[in-house]
């Protein structure tokens, strides 16, 4: 078992980054040839999952998680709190925080068009997120 | 590797149920110490994620899932089945049935506001629902 | 660790195929008693999950994600590229691409009404989809 702390920084509510080329990395530097790449994000405002990186489909991720979670209705976790941040604790909650995939050959096995991503869902912006990578196998 | 298999017991529709202190009990009862914790709930009409267990949160998630699966319109299932719970299984099947979580110094590595929860989607209140945990590691 | 690739034939948008019985053989195959077994599809327009295979639910399903990302909006990815299935990527990303069953005396333990299912997305019909098989455990 291998294990790396992978660390982000978001600029704004609606970033998605691609995490692929340092996930690679790490599976590289773990020297471990066939097995598994577990990855989670410790925040309860951010999420991952995989999506074809280009900018349109992007877009339409955003908007999609916007009609499940809307800017204009009002959160009880707002009214509350006054964080303003409640429709990214639903997003986030949603996708959820984990993903597994698998390394054969050292490589990830994804697909051409399949990248991995973590969703910055936080109203507010500029933040450093922290995604726990652990390696496992031969 | 070491299992475990956690009961809860639901009281109603919606119910959300934050499982942490008990996966917590269950990798200390492991003797784990690095590695990961996978949870699987064998239900179709339950769901786990993670969450900020704050009230309003979990008040804002209902209402998120209830705009996936609304509770005025009808369902195949429920035409078919008369079981009522047709948009139980929708829930279920978005949100999904398993998560896992890196284990490090014998501790779940969650950020501090992100619990773990088991959502009761079923419209049938009053059920037991059981979680298979299953620890790997050194 | 034991890996085998999978391969699933869809015909049309919406498909769900039952993917439980090859799952069962290949947890067999492996001769893995006591463990773990992920599945991943490496594909950015097809997703995995677990469902009650009953037809009035599946097509609860089908609408729900349609709810999701509706047919009848217009999508930046369709207006750069006139693929035509921005809604696929959308629908893959927030389902996700991966899900990890727990194994016991050789036996998959989901639950009775709970099958594995792979979610043909795309608008494109007739699709060859690869779905990335890892048991491990003792």
């Amino acid at each position: 078992m291998f294990r790396k702390i992978l660390s982000f920084r978001s600029q704004a509510e609606g970033d998605i980054i691609d995490i692929t080329p340092t996930v690679k990395a790490a599976v590289r530097e773990s020297g471990i040839v066939d097995g598994l790449v577990h990855l989670f994000v410790r925040h309860s405002t951010a999420a991952l999952t995989t999506i074809e990186y280009e900018n349109g489909v992007l877009a339409d991720l955003k908007q999609s998680l916007s009609r499940l979670a809307p800017d204009t209705i009002s959160y009880a976790h707002d009214s509350r709190w006054g964080d303003g941040n409640g429709r990214s604790h639903v997003k986030a909650a949603l996708v959820g925080p984990d993903i597994t995939i698998p390394v054969a050959a050292g490589e990830l096995m994804c697909g051409t068009w399949q990248q991995i991503v973590l969703l910055e869902l936080d109203t507010n912006a500029g933040r450093e997120r922290t995604i726990i990578c652990t390696v496992t196998g031969e």
